[in-house]
């Protein structure tokens, strides 16, 4: 797709994604939907403003002056197709409208450089999924030996929790290290104390755009029309607060002090040319889990990390979304099939993105084994767990022909833990 | 106090009760904030549109013609305290605003019998806690044995998990029977069927008033402030679905299909004359869980079930929140100490109420010993676990000297699960 715009092939942001965001201008005013391209982000309420949705069915309905995309995605799919297939036409070299009214152009892109991206969705209830094998393997080999890694249950659900919306926040945001209750070696009982051992997890969530209503689940061959759009989840932990706290109901302030999402949802439709084969199920899954078909993408993702003492962000590990062994749609379809109804704005997370490989691990905890193979860092230093100051970025993206689908990037540094 | 209005000193809502709740006129209509006044609901709209609110911060701010009490929620305890006062003024033998005036009297005053209650705040985070040491210890027998019943940490935090908040339901919401994976005893694999033991689990919970910033704990001597209110709680559960999923990440499918609350929502000063000491605690809690003075409230609590062959129902089990080991205070101080932020409108509910005695037991899984020893009802019936057709119904309240305040009732009833 040639565009009146000129777009780096190694831009996250070409025609053929077009994610959506909320943003506000750093000069001030009222926050509204966007959608990033190239180095722009392009205001939809400008261009709704000035007619060129007209042809929509969701034309002049305040849909875009908001401060979420909520009223958008509860429209369903075909206006989400809709949307992207209008804004496609209007980015195009030879369509007229945008391309030749200055005015227009200059309201309407607005240079990366000049906005502050926001919480793109009002998000209902959050839901972390535990569907890397590798992840799962790696984890439960540490805790009880490689021959009973997973648990019996793993391979016949997707295993999840239910987390905490409150605290997720948007890339960019500060995180500062959790106090609490540890467990140290030996001790008689628990210290209050900041964590010592906090991590990061390499993750990507899913929205619901549309729901369902309580009682009626989610086939498994329509969760895709479901399915809003996807970001990339950095899911805080700190290591020795979880292994204190989690037996028996499992994670919860050791996960729920911060959660980081990236500002742009990336829509199934720009990801549909990288679908790729889910990787083998067996045993094969129940019949409300079982879908014919590709299931899977092939997203690269990647993970660095920066000291305060650093020059540049180093690559510490890389992993792909089709490392998955369960589907978004096995996921939703097993959320919903006991008749939880799920809402507009639903976050539904991956768990921790693992490869088979040492260096595709997506948390330190694997990738340092526990502490007991400290990572080096390219200035000298060695990293066993997050340090005050060290920043960690998330990038994902899928390779085109000439062009990238990608999502940016989620960042979140690490601040001292706070006076009490 | 006593008031114009004659109210039985058998009725939960007596004026020193005074409850929040959101209704619908049956005959169509908005709705609404009401307070419960014996056999009425009482349509605060109507007294906010009538003046009588004059003398308060907030008179005539739309705050009660709302589907939801999050924006009076939001106003803090001293406007909490203020609209208490000020009905508890208007209901007075010897005020003649609302005595003397039968046109506003007729509109204000709604027979409970005309109204239909709803769901009385939007939740946004949900909760639930595993607060009775009694629940704890008969469950954790079942699974590990009675030496091993409570986990290491038990003793020195309040357990908890996040819990699902869409599908929280007012009374009354009837509740099919959920279908999910389940492993037969000796099968190779998971079924998929509708579940063959599910339970109820008595539970109070609280709703947070006032929340707190990113990062800001509330220290525990402020807890009470942020506390708006009560509500009883049935926390669903389907015990097979449970034993299957639960490990390592905690109950999911098992309990969010549905919980059921009662509509009406009891103020912490409502409570306040029956508030009581801690049972003792031991080992002493760290010092941000510990609180001087009386923290926790003497409410009876009762469990009935009627089948569909039943005339009426019959109590299967008496409790009171005074089992409870973990206070309320120490739940939201803990919950927060991490940096975790909490909102208008969370839902923060006990865990299954147990006492020592079997008899006060608050699930079928330990009334009957996880079915081992049937419950015999009064018409010759068994129960292990529901059946469809029964009504679990819960009832609070606290006993003063020729009055209650009471929360009224959860009920729901059990149909048989859907087709898929």
């Amino acid at each position: 797709m040639i565009s009146f715009l000129s777009i780096s092939p190694n831009s996250d942001f070409s025609t053929h994604n077009l994610p959506f965001g909320v943003f506000k201008s750093k000069q001030g005013g009222a926050p509204r939907v966007g959608v990033a391209i190239g180095d722009y982000v392009m205001d939809l309420s400008v261009l709704d403003d000035a007619g060129l949705f007209a042809q929509t069915s969701f034309a002049r309905q305040s849909i875009f002056g908001q401060s979420s995309l909520n009223a958008f995605m509860a429209l369903g799919r075909e206006a989400w197709r809709a949307m992207r297939n209008t804004l496609q036409n209007l980015l195009g070299a030879d369509v007229p409208d945008l391309r030749d009214n200055a005015a227009l152009r200059e309201a309407a892109l607005i240079p990366k450089s000049r906005v502050e991206m926001l919480l793109p969705v009002e998000i209902g209830d959050y839901t972390d999924f535990y569907s890397s094998s590798h992840h799962a393997h790696n984890v439960g080999t540490m805790l009880r030996g490689a021959e009973n890694a997973l648990m019996p249950n793993w391979k016949y659900l997707p295993v999840a929790y239910h987390g905490r919306s409150s605290s997720i926040a948007v890339s960019d945001t500060e995180i500062h290290r959790p106090r609490g209750q540890i467990m140290p070696p030996d001790a008689e009982g628990p210290i209050f104390a900041p964590s010592r051992s906090l991590d990061f997890e390499l993750e990507t969530g899913f929205f619901v755009g549309t729901g369902n209503s309580q009682g009626e689940p989610i086939p498994i061959e329509r969760a895709d029309e479901h399915i809003f759009g996807m970001v990339l989840v950095n899911d805080w932990s700190a290591r020795d607060i979880q292994a204190w706290e989690y037996q028996p109901l499992g994670p919860f302030l050791a996960k729920n002090f911060a959660t980081s999402i990236s500002p742009w949802v990336v829509t199934l439709d720009a990801l549909e040319p990288f679908k790729r084969p889910l990787p083998p199920q067996e045993p094969a899954p129940l019949s409300y889990l079982a879908l014919e078909g590709d299931s899977t993408y092939d997203i690269h993702l990647q993970v660095t990390l920066q000291s305060e003492r650093m020059a540049a962000p180093q690559v510490i590990a890389r992993s792909n979304f089709k490392n998955l062994y369960w589907s978004m749609n096995q996921q939703l379809a097993h959320h919903t099939v006991n008749g939880c109804n799920s809402r507009t704005g639903d976050l539904l997370a991956s768990g921790t993105i693992s490869g088979s490989e040492p260096g595709s691990r997506g948390s330190l905890l694997e990738l340092t084994w526990r502490g007991t193979q400290p990572l080096l860092l390219a200035d000298g230093e060695q990293r066993r767990f997050l340090e005050d100051g060290d920043r960690v970025t998330f990038r994902g993206w899928c390779q085109g022909d000439g062009y990238r689908v990608g999502f940016g990037e989620v960042m979140g540094k690490i601040l001292p833990a706070r006076q009490p």
